[in-house]
């Protein structure tokens, strides 16, 4: 019999992208969900890509929870918690929100919030998961990875892992598709605030993601880096693409740094690698999972840049959160994401 | 033991989608591709989304012929006539040209070429799959409809086939993303001439779907009815949305015509006839094989605005050829192509 | 001593479009401005391009009326009745809003509300210049078009005025830029919402523009039109492109209506009737104050169809508002907004 | 009498944007035009905002040569030096192309040529005006500065002439428009490829403006930085938005920074150095000659951030060329060139 699975936050672009995505999953059985702003409303009438194809109406959070083995929760930053402490036993949580991400001391300094339920944290794993899979056993709740933290974390760990990273001299410059802003209408979100422009914005040492992906590398290495990152809005729907530059601590060629990433992702079905001359850019990834990996170096400034494109609503999150399902269930880990991506 | 599958024109933006589609159908294996432009070139380089996914190298036209059961072609009119010709027994063509779309007359008139093998004719069969669905026994060849064809000619055949529609009325003003107009790079395809642009283009009474059009409803009617035809390029990927207008025959609710047409179309998968109050848009049916059609009445005027969306690149191509390959082997119709549209 | 303007309504799209354009007018003095939402706010922290270069701080709506000798007002309908109501003796009012486009009953219909000070709607005019120029005198109120009047009225006159036009037979569909929404902030404006879209609304008799088009044929033919009007947003920052159908009353070339309209206009700095083979599209007419039409004939089903290309923020709406007042003060017609349109 | 201009290459997007500002320069009049690719062409034909406005023909070089004082150059590499070779006495060219830019060392190391008339380079002077105005007097030759250059060297040069920057640390990451792509029309430039993605390019110390900007650095400081450069094409028609990282060589805050760089332009029409909070963006300074400035230090890493946004067509081509011929003139610095930035 298959899995029931249930979404609070269902209205949400992350939440409905993961309707999209669970609705075509052969494991489960979307059975619930849930939002706030729209109670009792049908999700065709919210979203009309659904119309005549999902026939969900959208309920309270504690229907969810009732009707579904695995929650999915895609909130703003301190409701999860709350819904973590509601689970009754054998529920399994996997959370897209930012509550399990940090330590209680980072998400105080970023988020402005204290934990409110310290015990409950224990069981949580992070996971990103071509980097911390085989932490996954039993836990009850996941902590599904940011957007820009999986694009950089995956980029980086290689090169952090085998010491080639000079400490302070980790530059991220990342741009995003308007959908990571998410759902809320403000001018900012605007069309003709986003259309024919980029914005940087949250930059120089503010960003929520930056003690995320700290946390991340030096966990990896044992190190303390610290990161400057500077994100953007670019006028496009969906993707991510994150330039990230560090001076070389050792010597290597950009021909000995590609053929380590290659090696060290070799059995990773989602991680494509670009050849010598291939640059990553965002439209090769759309509407997958995949990620794309570039490798440059300046030979000018004995510098490298790693370029990694995903799409920030699949693998930087909907797509990466069943992909966290599947492992922390023993399904196929590509069931439900194995989608080509458009060619535009 | 799977049938082979081949395209020939896999180069082009539809050749590409149906790499896209073929590579997921469960009953089919994609064998061989060609083209003209990039052969023996992995397709991988030309289209970096199929980088580690799809591992296909262009061949000639022989080549595909020789590997396949079933071979799709995906190229410039009067090329498929001639692959038709090489074809052996037992091989199934479906084109996505025009070479089969009309009559000699109409072909010559709106083309310029004559037939040049006019028995080979007699071996196609012209299908869009929810009107002409029981046609299709055992022809060699499927001829595939047009992108604007089949948009325009879903939303009124339930209208045309109930008489509702005033002779002379018929005016359709249709919309196309910039894959419409092919990978050809032109000063019309550039980007800075399509961004921030509505172009109208072939308008008049020359566009070439217009006697495709024209030959679908007057089959359906027994009449010999005649189209104002608008197309015009706007600044998006993929997608048309065409609006109709007539004036009506015969005196009809806007609730009468719905209702008939939900009827008209109840068994019908991709067909969505949209409810009371609902526009159909494009983005609701973006990247899959759904067709939304949404009925108006202007009261004022006693005319009735049919509109319907469909993704040009699917339902309007690749897709809706995959769908007949379907029906002509007895495989699901849907087989393939039953994805949900992108949220955004 | 130059006279002083001022403008009530600011900060939204058409106010800030005035701001931009009056800054270098040369016959006046840009002298106090006000916005509801933004009192007291610096224009320059509203609209960065202004840094530097606009000074003004957002005021009371009185202080505009105290501070100006030519009030402009940009704001939803309702509100400039009431500041007409409140100017004193050899103030100027030019009303960009709807409050004075239509008679009591029209305006009752389609906006709900009824005039609530009828004797001020006798010192009003409305007027598309290159229409109604001659009827502004010493009117203290100028009605301002709104930007769909605009486009379609200038491309149908010289038919109407003809008798060309077959009574019940003119379809209008009119595709506009997202600015064309207005500032406002909600999910139909978001960027997600507009980007790779095309959205139909307010179709089949129901949109506000609709009587005010009827108004002006039916005062340019003493006739009795009636139009369906079909609006889109399409995914661009500003531009309008309407498309214009109807079948001819009297028997005539394409090359005797284009003849015609190029008399017609021949001695009009703005307008523009595109020559033969030419089709007008929006990114011709882009910043500026021109009016693109392209005539066209559909021998086929003797129908006639025009194309009008406006900017709906200038001729639509900012840049007539000046040529209203330039013509009002005995300016050079076009001071101020001769800008050529930009190449993209 | 106003001085005759003339434009060689007048049909690329520079050139054309030049006959759109020259059109309204006060001191000069356009006289003559030149295209390779469409010669006796009728400009309007070329350029639909043209219309009825400029009725200029294309003609040849020599034409043009004859007819003018002044000659704008906007031509592939290569070109420009030969044209300079030909003018007789008194004439005066503005090369917006790379000819004159670099030493021959440099030119022939990324542009793979070397100078064919060495002599003629000296009476070439490189100019940005807001750098090196003070160094115009008499030269025949004004060599007008690259796109992304203009945007790096005024964000970068009051912190490398203070002394601020760390020799090995600057990073700069910029994002264009397609219009920096030029008029041709290939794959890269088809609006599929370029819509709803995001593309570096020529990246890792390869781009040919790497030597102009380290040139310009260099003579400011005689230092020798070397820079890593990264540029995108972003899905937008126009604008560059420069982010510039360097590690602080002295301790100063942001505050500091700011406070310097505002007194550094203080006297500079074009040049906007934003306020704490404010981050510059493309849509500010769209279809003006104004270069918007902002200022952040990432506290965390010690390091700078410094955004620029220009227009690449006016400040970064056109624009920039207009000021640097009224410098040369002795024209008013801004004539022709102080529009106000569109709101979008």
């Amino acid at each position: 019999m298959k899995k029931k699975v249930g979404i609070i936050g269902a209205t949400g672009f992350v939440g409905s992208e993961l309707i999209r995505l669970l609705m075509k999953h052969k494991e489960v059985e979307l059975s619930a969900i849930s939002s706030k702003s729209f109670i009792k409303s049908e999700i065709s009438d919210i979203y009309g890509n659904f119309k005549n194809i999902v026939n969900l109406v959208c309920e309270d959070e504690k229907f969810v929870i009732d009707n579904s083995d695995i929650i999915f929760t895609a909130l703003p930053h301190g409701f999860s918690e709350q819904i973590a402490s509601l689970l009754g036993k054998n529920k399994i949580l996997i959370d897209i929100g930012a509550d399990f991400r940090l330590n209680e001391e980072d998400y105080l300094n970023f988020y402005g919030l204290n934990f409110k339920n310290v015990n409950i944290h224990h069981d949580a794993i992070y996971c990103i998961p071509e980097l911390h899979r085989n932490k996954i056993f039993k836990q009850k709740i996941i902590s599904n990875p940011g957007c820009y933290p999986t694009s950089v974390s995956l980029a980086l760990a290689p090169s952090i892992i085998m010491g080639f990273v000079k400490d302070t001299s980790i530059i991220i410059d990342s741009k995003s598709g308007v959908s990571g802003a998410g759902r809320e209408s403000n001018f900012g979100t605007h069309f003709t605030s986003c259309n024919e422009n980029l914005k940087p914005y949250a930059l120089a040492g503010v960003h929520r993601h930056i003690p995320e992906i700290e946390k991340v590398l030096n966990e990896l290495s044992k190190n303390k880096y610290r990161i400057t990152f500077t994100p953007y809005l670019i006028p496009i729907n969906r993707g991510i693409l994150s330039t990230i530059y560090f001076d070389l601590k050792i010597d290597k060629s950009e021909k000995d740094v590609r053929d380590y990433y290659k090696k060290f992702y070799e059995n990773e079905k989602f991680i494509v690698i670009l050849d010598e001359g291939q640059v990553a850019q965002i439209k090769n990834v759309t509407c997958s999972n995949f990620v794309h990996i570039s490798i440059h170096k300046d030979e000018r400034c004995n510098r490298m840049i790693i370029i990694c494109a995903i799409d920030n609503m699949i693998k930087g999150a909907a797509g990466q959160a069943i992909q966290n399902m599947n492992i922390r269930l023993g399904f196929d880990e590509s069931e439900g994401i194995d989608m080509i991506p458009d060619i535009f």
